[in-house]
């Protein structure tokens, strides 16, 4: 049969993406570009991958994983100190399921209105393969401004948002493992926990207060010990952190106070998606105050201090902890 | 065994990929997001996917499937009359083989100084399908003036830059098709074709003649047939085309003339990577001449016209072209 214009790739385009398109600069997703209007700011530009079977698992619901892979995306951006601006998509599917599909455009299209960061374009492809979504996500700061993971000094506070570790929990229950039966008559707690895996909170209400205070910033993805690190090496200074410190939900903590968990697994496991900075003395007050206003909880988890050394985490006897990694790698 | 902060992953991006970013906005990937400059300019992006088993083949040189993803990103820019401003890349990849990583790197970093579309960053995960890049790419334009699909007027000449068709004859030999039989004793021209399937030419030589002179544009990636017909929908146009007029390598000039292959193939195919713009009667002579300073052959092969029928394609007689398919879709 001779295929008119809208071949089935461009109909599925049409059908489950033009329509949450709505910003100008995508053009309705009809041309080959989008324009992101540049007003003299700086661009910051991220981008973040997930695969399924590896980031997510095959029967996570539909939005949730678009809004996931929007998300981890939109916290590079509030780590950076940016103001969203918009992303665009590269969407490699098996086959193209309607309900499936209907559900992915409609997590993502509602994530780009909370957010204020519209879907400006994008490519969608065949794949043999998982599923995969990258997604390239756009932010503006002031000339200059962007926070760098480079940047601590010597006496900052090292503050964290958020609670850490909730995610690897939430993973471990789907796919279950021990915090599963360790939590085997408590539902809420075992939702709450699976929500934080599959739907990340990206922390972009604070994105102008890290900008106004923070010395250097990141967002937690791979675990929160491994991503100190590369902060502190970025930095070329070295941290103590008090690891009882480390703000944890109800329901991880619940879980470490009857052993079924270890504050170890907590801060290796990664997708948090919470930001880590360090904050000059002087400043933590004012950042506190403004993340509180923006209702934001931040912790103060350690002290950055000179030298090189890798970051020690110390328990509540002050003995030096150690891990067997730090974070999750791909290779 | 601990991992430090070069964690697989990390490492793999720090050799790799590390000694090609050294844009100053790239942080030599050290940071979580890279930073373009805005410096009043409009800002086009582009994205493009390629997956090994659809757009490249696994036994394709590295050097080649980096190229080809890049360039097929510049393309995009080119027809939309953008200079090139730098490009992010997402890898995915089955495992992390040395020799292959360094053949893709090397050929990325190379293109990226050709072209002046410097790697700024980008996210590298694993995969248990095919390997697969996705390539963000920007562009400048002085504000307002990216050209669009939309735009081509009644009256407006078609032109086309390059040769059409070759990519797909390449594509053929590669999967021993009847083009391999056909040029069983022509290594050379065997290779002309592969060459221009494996590492497309774009045309961003004549992006600001583009700008300057076209009143639509795209690029012809999915056929010259199908590619023209999004045009005319998307500029309310239809358009007449004299099929003998598209230009024609010698190589697959040959294969038509002894028969092995046909005109509708060759405007179906995809895989060009050539401009295909509409340019007003009294631009087209300033639009030829700046083409040929940049070296680029541009040539006339058709006529806008009024309605909303799609694009007929004459033969030599006249008379009017039917296909099967206009051009390829991945659903």
């Amino acid at each position: 049969m001779p295929s008119g214009p809208a071949s089935g790739e461009d109909s599925l385009i049409a059908r489950y993406f033009k329509p949450i398109a709505t910003d100008p600069g995508a053009f309705g997703l009809d041309d080959d570009a989008a324009i992101l209007k540049a007003r003299g700011e700086d661009i910051v530009v991220t981008t973040d991958a997930v695969v399924e079977g590896v980031h997510f698992l095959p029967d996570d619901p539909p939005d949730a994983i678009a809004r996931k892979a929007l998300r981890m995306n939109l916290s590079d951006l509030a780590a950076k100190g940016a103001d969203p601006a918009g992303f665009v998509l590269t969407l490699a599917l098996h086959k193209a399921d309607d309900a499936w599909l209907a559900a992915f455009a409609a997590g993502l299209g509602e994530d780009a209105g909370l957010y204020g960061c519209p879907l400006l374009g994008g490519d969608t492809v065949s794949t043999t393969g998982p599923a995969m979504i990258s997604i390239t996500a756009f932010g503006r700061v002031p000339r200059g401004r962007m926070v760098h993971r480079s940047g601590a000094g010597a006496g900052d506070r090292i503050l964290v948002t958020g609670t850490i570790g909730d995610a690897v929990l939430g993973l471990d229950i789907l796919k279950g493992g021990a915090t599963a039966a360790a939590l085997a008559g408590e539902a809420a707690a075992r939702d709450v926990l699976i929500g934080r895996y599959r739907v990340p909170q990206p922390r972009n209400a604070i994105a102008r207060a890290v900008r106004d205070h923070a010395s250097a910033a990141m967002d937690v993805s791979d675990g929160l010990a491994g991503d100190l690190a590369k902060l502190c090496a970025a930095s070329g200074i070295s941290a103590v952190i008090d690891a009882p410190s480390i703000p944890t939900s109800v329901a991880a903590a619940g879980l470490l106070a009857n052993g079924a968990t270890g504050i170890a697994a907590l801060i290796t496991g990664g997708d948090d998606y919470e930001v880590l900075c360090t904050v000059p003395e002087l400043r933590c007050e004012a950042f506190a105050a403004e993340a509180t206003k923006a209702g934001v909880v931040v912790t103060s988890i350690g002290t950055v201090i000179s030298g090189t050394d890798r970051p020690r985490f110390l328990d509540g006897e002050g003995r030096e902890m150690t891990f067997k990694r730090l974070s999750y790698s791909h290779f």
